[in-house]
């Protein structure tokens, strides 16, 4: 076996957590962190989050990139990436997370939580009649392996769940429909919308002010996916406004979202720092080296990437 | 059939979707709202919420009472209870609706959302590395229908969960222990301690401070049972010692809190005006039907409460 060596970049996630998941795998594959790099001819594998520009063409011998996330967007937009197989991450540590982050935030507005969370500062018992959850509608956009998990996770919950995406999709108790044709009829009778799609070009900018005005008024909208699906401007104005009454937020256009956004000073706003879904390496350690695997072999990698597609 | 009556008291529950509601499932009974009884000696069930002492001696021919929610604890303590079967509701409706809360309540602690909420107010990007869900020990007391259903749910979610109860269960994914002698080992290593107990003799009280000391320090305490059977005082106290990091209360010893209790200012406690399940007459309606079909067949009702046991 050619002792090959994978590199690891990124800003966010931690070296050594990943490169002892990882030997754990795979005790014959070298791996070094950029930018100390004593063999780069010997680097057949790339796992990384943002790389700076050119970061790739150090490594003549690239047979594999793997995304540090399940969303390619960054990576794909690239003009500098090798011809190589993309592979992303998706694992069911990942999946998990999203999915409890998806359930916390919809229930939240299920069970009237915000309503309750001001009444406390006025010291009042504030009494709200529960609705039965069975007559809640709540649209999921996006029944990727995060979005299709986050929507059944809510049907059982007992919520009257619509899941729309690209293409057909089934899922238990969640009525599935597809194409772009049918996403204004989702929007227009949702009163909770998560928003857990790709950025793709296709995406971006998806959720702009039309869509956002063909929300029931006080609706509520959870974006977990990427800040530029919505049109920021756009939802901040529907929040003021009162069209929509709550947001939970975990993605923006601007990310750290800096101290002077007015965003972060809304009531009716509950921001979280993009952290829906992480990677935890323990978990996702076993698709990585699985992919690896499959490349020295010459078979194309798990969760590989369509870049035309964008996801 | 006889034309056996039904007479409904509750300052809590609305007449008006019980009557349609059981009409539609037993049009041949009789409805009545207390105190406009035309005909006491034809009730032969009572449908009730805490109606005043002596309500029951007006009904020579009454056969069943039920309970229009769980909790039993106020209906049996009485010294005025008549000797006919009673009967508390458990429909499907309620159980979802304590599970959603039960969801939310946890995962709101699992996922960090507190930090995420102060953070908010001082407009500040504060990420917290989301732990693995399945690192995460929660522990849920009282197996009930209730409890078993939420720690179901808690377990399929990812997180790591122990139940206990009175006597043995087997709930899927969930680590079931049974019987006093073990509880405090439970609550030591319940990072996130769930209450879904009845409130009986055996259970007044019981997490008083020495049981509050027991959790690890920074626990999360979720308690939507009832208020008595946490020493409140005590708890107030290790939530102002920090030794206790959150709370989530949806039950009281005085309801509705009044406006002076020092529980409304604490920046560390989540209060709800105790509705984390409530009975929804569409879907309870028919437990209810079944029970008085089976009082009238001379069999005992649905949910028969043990008056020696509590619950």
């Amino acid at each position: 076996m050619t002792r090959d060596a994978v590199v690891f970049y990124s800003k966010f996630d931690d070296p050594v957590a990943w490169r002892n998941a990882l030997q754990a795998e795979l005790p014959d594959l070298k791996f070094c962190v950029a930018p100390d790099i004593d063999d780069s001819v010997a680097v057949r594998h790339a796992l990384v989050w943002k790389p700076p520009t050119g970061f790739f063409s150090a490594f003549p011998n690239l047979a594999l990139v793997i995304n540090l996330g399940a969303g390619v967007d960054s990576l794909v937009a690239r003009d500098d990436l090798p011809d190589v197989p993309i592979s992303r991450l998706s694992d069911d540590g990942m999946v998990s997370l999203m999915t409890s982050y998806v359930l916390f935030a919809v229930i939240r507005y299920a069970r009237d939580i915000p309503a309750f969370e001001r009444a406390q500062r006025r010291r009042e018992w504030h009494y709200i009649h529960p609705r039965a959850l069975s007559g809640i509608k709540v649209g999921v956009l996006g029944l990727g392996e995060l979005g299709s998990a986050a929507a059944a996770a809510l049907a059982q919950v007992g919520l009257n769940v619509t899941g729309w995406a690209r293409t057909e999709k089934t899922i238990p108790g969640v009525r599935c429909v597809a194409g772009r044709a049918t996403l204004d009829s989702v929007i227009a009778q949702s009163e909770i919308l998560v928003i857990l799609l790709p950025l793709t070009p296709d995406t971006r900018g998806l959720i702009g002010a039309r869509e956002l005005a063909l929300l029931p008024r006080g609706a509520k909208l959870i974006n977990a996916a990427r800040g530029a699906i919505v049109d920021e401007p756009a939802l901040i104005a529907a929040l003021r406004s009162g069209h929509i009454a709550e947001a939970t937020l975990d993605a923006f256009m601007i990310e750290p979202l800096p101290p002077e956004h007015p965003l972060w000073t809304f009531d009716n706003v509950l921001i979280t720092p993009h952290l829906a879904s992480i990677t935890v390496p323990e978990q996702a350690a076993r698709d990585v080296a699985e992919s690896i695997r499959r490349v020295r072999a010459g078979q194309p990698p798990l969760h590989a990437v369509n870049r035309s597609r964008g996801y």
